[in-house]
């Protein structure tokens, strides 16, 4: 069975959802950054990056959001998650996903992770602080008119590109930034906020 | 037929060698990032990111490294440049590519791009280019480590992380790391270099 390794809180909800939305046979288990789990010697035995996600499967294990996103995708796709028989439809969704995870991800990490970046400067920390809440604004400016195409992100079809975007724009308030500027992704917000599937991760990772 | 937006020296250098490696038809158009031409009308209508790599195809642009490399994976079976009828394996590939856009790229922009994250703050500018050694030495120490099979990336199927690892492998120098650190991504680069494909792709660029 699938062993999905998760934080709460953290981008790990968008691998929990795709799971959930796949029917998929797993087990979540939290790994708890306010006791620093992630760098103790048994969880790097599975994911040496000390960080979340890392799904177990039974060939060893895989790490990454978009990886794990398309791998539950393909093993499952009686669930529709993404377009699997579509190069170019399946490159859309790898672009978004790429987006989220090389861009909007890390202009988040700057406000609370900043010390991957920079060594014992408190000032510098803070300067980047500073600019978290424009650079967060502004990917979601982008996504909101380039990339979102409504009512799911590719359109018609609900993909694993959903359950990603809901992750992170669930970071906006704490990032300073009011998430009604994009009237579109609040909406989907909502309209995830409201999938069984969805709820059931959620659940699952506050209990 | 394809055409590729690149910068010199750019991460569109990984989806220039698979273009090459595909025997993709396709066209290589240079964008001058030294007069600013990514921030032209003309070139965000392609691409409102204003980054390259961006693939223009007869469907559509796509944009993001590791999505293009699937892309040209998948619409030319016969180049086996990725396994594509096994999900695992190939979430594999896509996890050391998320690792390359998400954290070694990443780490790398904090020399020369740090105003992405940081406004009018020279000192913390110098922050973040002080850090940039030491993070790169931790990202190719792990892939060298953990992640880096031998020969090629995944082992013995040469594959599009090859391509990806080879071009940010090229960036260690001018990150002031000195490559011989990881001999066998060192030896890679190597064996990379001699490739047709590769030594095409990169005399096209200097052209």
């Amino acid at each position: 069975m699938l062993k999905l390794f998760y934080a709460t809180g953290s981008c790990a909800l968008a691998s929990h959802i795709a799971l959930e939305e796949a029917g998929a046979a797993y087990e979540a288990v939290r790994v708890d950054f306010g006791k620093d789990e992630q760098k103790q010697p048994a969880y790097l035995a599975i994911n040496p990056k000390a960080r979340v996600p890392a799904l177990v499967t039974e060939r060893g294990v895989l790490t990454e959001t978009p990886a794990i996103l398309a791998f539950v995708a393909q093993c499952h796709p009686d669930a529709a998650l993404a377009p699997l028989d579509d190069p170019f439809a399946f490159a859309r969704v790898q672009a978004f996903n790429s987006y989220l995870c090389s861009t909007v991800h890390v202009a988040h990490a700057h406000r609370r992770r900043g010390e991957r970046w920079v060594d014992d400067d408190p000032s510098a920390i803070e300067a980047m602080q500073r600019k978290v809440p424009a650079n967060m604004t502004a990917c979601f400016a982008l996504m909101e008119r380039e990339m979102f195409a409504g009512p799911w992100v590719m359109g018609e079809a609900y993909t694993i590109c959903d359950a990603y975007l809901f992750t992170i724009a669930q970071w906006l308030e704490s990032d300073s930034v009011d998430p009604a500027l994009f009237p579109r992704i609040y909406a989907h917000r909502q309209r995830m906020s409201e999938r069984p599937a969805v709820m059931r991760a959620i659940a699952q990772e506050r209990s």
